[in-house]
């Protein structure tokens, strides 16, 4: 059993989600199409391998597992890197929402391998906002089309969440080049050797460069020098010193980055590196929400296929012992691994959509994908995380052993809630952030979309419909008193609003993901399409399972006193 | 940070569910102290380093990590496994409640380790119950002392959840012994090199045995011979073939078990072999449960100490950085693993305290302990994999690298809801069983119990009390009317029952659970102990955060209503 990409399900939410006037049938459709393959036939065969053998740390550098070579030279291969960029850089102009896609497919065919690509996309994006034009004309092409890769280089034992603590520093050289010299960790392929070279992005700070995040300048640092005529010269002084032992993504190297002097050149304006990562947080975080998604519906994918394949017990209407499929615990789990999937790609592509339809000259969707990016991140890996759980109980035993891909599945999965800003800092920057800083206007706006399309599905005819419609309109109605409530106790007291953020940010994103997939099923069932009925019956299966019934508003206050009211007996030793 | 026994919390607990008269504070508060001190000195420290090593199967058998020799004669020595059994043994006559504490402090130390006993104690109680007197005598003794380690073995590859599907065969030998010819698989510390000789319990199939479970026969099986005189003879024609790769509990041998034609004794009457199993199925199952309420536990610590000790962003009224312990989010999640880990064990040790009950005469409390036991292994299982996630959350990265504590329970716990019966066979077990036999009694009679605590605490002048009491009385009337839907479904369509028999399950345990907090929280007041304030107050946040707020039995019958329809189309290929 690999993993095979779900092009209807993906095309289907395209339709959804994308821009007025973007989604292109037969286009979309043939891209997706090959992603799929390339994620099916080339990537997800050589998963479970890969995670067998891992990345080491040898005499000559990090090796990444052989079988890894012929996969990545399918992404490089396919161009699959450069859908999003510039055609000047050798991009191909697309949409996000469509790489987004490949992304997904990818990820979710071998998330060790897929973090390569991923990791180069930030630096792409950084040079592309941020980089000279000198900068751009010598990294960006052999980036894109995936000669070279890219890290991304921002902690340190001491920062971690808090970038700003950082203390690598670039000293100036004479020829207007700097000398980084610090250590940095959980650099995701930071050295590897599948490229010929590895342009490392680095957060350092100037020798006179103000404390905390104000202090903080982006680099470019090539792991070899790069001469003028673009033939690759001396090797930098970078180099990992050291692999972390994970749960999971065994295939793709942590790496302890020693800086010893390393030559470098800055990126954009002194002290500004923080405003350089944060044009990039939101495709970043995006991308790793995806990754949740894409364990989900492989997750997904194993359990189906060994529930349908395990015998065990005996079900009514077969003879001798049933697969267990047929057993409704198992039907179960199988259904709330299915719904989350499509619910969280939706809440996935609809963010990336939204910063396609900035780019198309739709400026007010910028606060669309600004707020649906916190709900993105958290809630797909969320849902990863979970779902790889139920396909390990799925699987009873034999998911507990390593040699199943459910098992790979649920160690890969946990990483997705830490990395990128954990899902406690995707809560704290919806609440903090994207609803203080307009006033609950964005989110009331998706709200009354939500809202409109519960309202139409309670409507319907149609039974699973009209279930999942008359639930959503009071679950609904719930997260729009509870985003009053956080409104007015983040102004009266932050920290009352961020001890029930999380909490909010889950509801919240049960009700949009709900949406999306009633947007699926009634758009479906308009146009004929033969998914229109499950899809409905999937969304009031969530529904049910998953959308707050209840005071949400109230929940909150209570559960912050209650956690407000313990707070100080935690912090006292 | 290692793991310290949590002394104040298990004898509050013990206080509140022991049977009426039975608890004896200086001897319990005794050996509670003493068994902390075993788990918190000797078996603790070697956890994380028995897991970085493994078991390895070598060219003389099974090895388990060396720095077990020392931890598993602590257990041996101390006389730990022999709590519960008769004085005529070498036992000690105590409680099966206080023996359980023990289980849990052993294993929330060092769950890889802590199987090795877990095993035995299956073993004794086979023995025990079932078996002659001259085989109690030749294995009793040794297996009491910990001088020898007993298995289970019931599995084979085609027989997992489904026993009866069993194929090992027993054939008579001309002396009264039996040949057993077969393989085992997932057979825990089936072999290893601890102890002298390891007794295997061995279900397998006589010659003229009818199909199915009740054509199953127990049978043990020494690995070493044993003598008239009590000497060891020959090796034995069983022995592990191979040892599984897991995603946790490394350090605990997970053996593929051969036996060729293996010489062993008739344990109890032919053919009833599953009844044998049947009577040390509540004590393994809450063995289990008490495993997650000790990961929880333990994870907690690791997450707290972690939290307090780790520096990232600032905290209102902290110079610089402040520990992450300060954040809001952090704390939320710091107490929901406590509160719930207190709920887990309370209704793990009532379980056990009811097979006391029985035992001091009171034959009604084994419905209870019946009822109760599904929830103590499911909901405990549940627990520890919930908490031990939020522990990997609380460290960040850190958590995700295999040196973490955090992360090495994250990866332990996972077994839990596996093994013992999958958390969905207790729910079936619960409503198929449990519930159908006395038509709801037992059930409606603890759900009396919580509805009495509820409304004392709704009556209380602490604000806590009051807050978890309201929302009790509500969510334990849903649970009661969903009890009786339940009831009824279970009668005029099963596989309907079944759909919501996890989340029923889910429910029943919360309500449970944060009615024993209360009363723990009540009694501590009443008695002027310190803890009642805390207690109050996470039985307030329990049930804020995880108490059904709404009409249960309806979101039952939704839920069962919305799978069942997509059931066909996840069995048609």
């Amino acid at each position: 059993m690999t993993y095979r990409a779900p092009i209807t399900d993906i095309l289907n939410t395209l339709r959804t989600v994308a821009p007025d006037g973007a989604f292109d049938e037969d286009l979309w459709g043939m891209i997706v199409g090959e992603a799929g393959k390339v994620a099916g036939d080339r990537l997800a065969p050589v998963n479970q391998s890969g995670d067998a053998v891992g990345a080491k740390l040898g005499e000559s550098g990090v090796v990444v597992p052989e079988v890894y070579r012929d996969a990545y030279a399918a992404i490089r291969e396919g161009g699959w890197m450069g859908l999003p960029f510039p055609e000047a850089f050798g991009g191909q102009d697309l949409p996000r929402v469509l790489a987004l896609t490949v992304l997904e497919m990818f990820q979710a065919a071998n998330l060790a391998l897929g973090l390569a690509p991923l990791l180069s996309l930030g630096s792409i994006e950084a040079l592309l906002a941020h980089g000279s034009p000198e900068q751009q004309a010598m990294y960006l092409p052999r980036l894109i089309s995936g000669e070279w890769t890219g890290t991304m280089n921002l902690t340190e034992p001491q920062a971690g969440s808090d970038v700003g603590a950082l203390k690598t520093k670039a000293v100036p050289n004479d020829d207007g080049s700097f000398a980084i010299s610090g250590q940095k960790i959980y650099i995701t392929w930071g050295e590897h050797n599948l490229a010929d070279n590895i342009i490392h992005l680095v957060l350092a700070r100037l020798p006179d460069a103000p404390p905390g995040t104000k202090g903080v300048s982006l680099f470019v640092c090539p792991r070899r020098l790069v001469n003028t005529d673009g033939s690759l010269g001396e090797t930098n002084a970078v180099k990992c010193i050291g692999l972390e032992n994970k749960i999971g993504i065994h295939g793709s190297p942590t790496c302890v980055m020693e800086y010893d002097g390393a030559k470098a050149w800055l990126v954009g304006e002194p002290n500004r590196g923080m405003a350089a990562m944060f044009t990039m947080m939101n495709s970043a975080r995006v991308n790793v929400g995806v990754q949740g998604v894409g364990i989900a519906d492989a997750a997904y994918q194993a359990a189906l296929a060994y529930a349908r394949d395990r015998k065990q017990g005996s079900s009514p209407g077969v003879d001798g012992m049933a697969p267990i499929v047929r057993h409704p615990d198992v039907q179960r789990m199988l259904l709330s691994m299915r719904a989350k999937a499509l619910a969280s790609r939706a809440i996935c592509y609809a963010c990336a959509a939204a910063a396609d339809a900035v780019e198309m000259g739709d400026a007010s969707a910028q606060a669309r994908e600004d707020l649906l990016t916190p709900l993105a991140k958290a809630y797909g890996t969320d849902v990863g995380v979970e779902a790889a759980g139920l396909g390990v109980q799925v699987h009873g035993g034999m998911g507990f052993m390593n040699e199943t891909l459910a098992a790979q599945l649920f160690r890969d999965a946990r990483i997705g809630p830490i990395y990128e800003g954990t899902n406690g800092i995707q809560a704290i920057d919806l609440v903090g952030r994207k609803l203080a800083t307009d006033g609950g206007e964005a989110m009331k706006a998706l709200l009354g979309e939500v809202e409109r399309s519960a309202e139409a599905a309670r409507a319907s005819n149609d039974a699973a419909l009209a279930e999942a419609g008359r639930r959503l309109v009071a679950a609904v109605a719930a997260v729009g008193a509870a985003t009053d409530w956080m409104l007015q106790a983040f102004k009266a007291d932050r920290s009352k609003a961020l001890y029930a953020a999380t909490r909010y940010q889950a509801e919240a994103s049960v009700v949009v993901g709900v949406h999306f997939l009633l947007q699926m099923a009634m758009q479906a069932a308009e146009r004929g399409a033969s998914e229109a009925g499950e899809y409905a019956q999937l969304a009031a299966f969530l529904a049910v399972e998953d959308l707050f019934d209840g005071d949400l508003a109230a929940v909150l206050e209570a559960s912050a006193l209650s956690a407000g009211a313990m707070g100080d007996s935690l912090v006292a030793g």
